[in-house]
């Protein structure tokens, strides 16, 4: 999907919202267990009660990958579910050398439906550019993330007369080996006195905003504060709205949360 | 695999190599093609051919993900055949939020037969703990990786009396979250210049050091310079050995390779 696409399809849905599919079998109601496989059972219910209230959807591979060979098939189903409407993000945080990352993009970005990957930044430019190759495709570079440690590393202050802490210079940088059409960051709405800064540094990039929700994120605050005129950010929430209910409305109530948020960010679109 | 049976290990074989299984099908002999799972029948044969040579088998997640459901299946049947004499790494470049990680440390440290398991550290404490807390499992922390990259951001100074670069806080830190027991630490072999330097901020953790072969780092050098009393390094070749021949002979000729470089690595092991 392409930037215009993208845009225009927020517009449309009047959301920008992305639901994140960190599906993890032991939290998934009691009755889907029974399928033949339960974790795309309860993805797809998720997805066709949330559909007209998000415009994306995230797939957290580390939940896939714990379930060995079943779980990599449910991830290709799940993917390949997804109706082509809706912006499809591999929440992979691969990044290697520049031929395995070529594998990565291979594996995500052609031979899968994903839009989308993101990307760990630490091992530089060869290590990103391989998923920068295939049109309408993206890289989502990791920026200043939601957790705790992102203090560890992300916000150290490099040397130099401006004192450019990591997170910012990774941006910077990573923003010369692409462009607004296949590059965007992750930025956690847990770190929203950042985000009016950050939007010197990438004024047009969209950002991938996760930590609404579970996180303990400001919905409001990151859309007032990063929002652009081309709208130009995604906020994913995954655990707030697929474990609504533990119950045989899951999906139901899955699909009045994400109503929920959809309607809060309508006030934020105008 | 605790740390005395792989330095055992490694003085019972008189050899700290460990051979990369970066298997790419379009690379493997033309005659495997035939095979029901020619990936796994190409591994087979090169860790036969292998295994007197080496301590360590690494697989690269990137090429069997590349190739979908089926190459999934091939990394398992790969890693149950690698005998438990030798050390197994996941070189999976994994790290996300705390509960994403677990579920990574689940999939490769608990669900697969896995010692190890590569760890990108741009997101911090929280997004490297959950691979540490598996007896006898280990979490390899990239430190100062081998490509052109590792100038970007990794060899970056950071602000402060002494303008440590990132790798170098990177290891420092990470140090204090776990032990010499379940921690280790990739650093290139291409970056020999500064192995006297690192041996000063992690003087007892093995390394795994990639680069020597098809990317030009000097086994030589970085054993004379980095081994320890324990030896602690454990030297990657990938290419060069499992593409040594691209005829019948592949695993004959990679057993040669390996053997190879087992004889030269005797010489620096006294």
């Amino acid at each position: 999907m392409n930037r215009a696409k993208l845009i225009e399809r927020i517009k449309e849905a009047n959301s920008y919202l992305c639901v994140g599919l960190d599906t993890d079998i032991e939290k998934i109601p009691a009755h889907l267990k029974e399928e033949e496989d339960p974790v795309f059972a309860f993805n797809k219910a998720i997805i066709d009660a949330t559909l007209p209230y998000c415009v994306s959807y995230k797939i957290n591979t580390a939940f896939y990958e714990a379930q060995g060979l079943k779980g990599w098939a449910s991830l290709e189903k799940t993917v390949n579910y997804i109706p082509s409407s809706h912006f499809k993000i591999a929440d992979a945080k691969r990044g290697d050398i520049g031929n395995t990352s070529t594998q990565y993009a291979i594996a995500f970005l052609r031979n899968m439906p994903f839009d989308s990957i993101t990307v760990a930044p630490y091992m530089g430019e060869d290590s990103v550019k391989p998923f920068l190759q295939f049109k309408d495709k993206w890289a989502i570079v990791l920026g200043l993330t939601s957790n705790p440690g992102a203090l560890d590393f992300e916000m150290k202050s490099l040397e130099g007369d401006d004192s450019r802490r990591l997170y910012e210079e990774v941006i910077r940088k990573v923003s010369t080996w692409g462009t607004t059409e296949n590059l965007m960051f992750v930025v956690g709405a847990t770190r929203s006195d950042e985000f009016i800064h950050l939007r010197k540094i990438a004024p047009d990039h969209f950002f991938l905003v996760p930590g609404v929700g579970a996180q303990g994120g400001s919905l409001e605050e990151i859309s007032r504060k990063a929002m652009t005129k081309d709208v130009g950010i995604l906020v994913n929430v995954s655990r707030d709205i697929i474990y609504a209910s533990a119950g045989v409305d899951f999906a139901q109530q899955a699909g009045e949360k994400a109503k929920g948020y959809a309607l809060e960010m309508a006030n934020y679109l105008v």
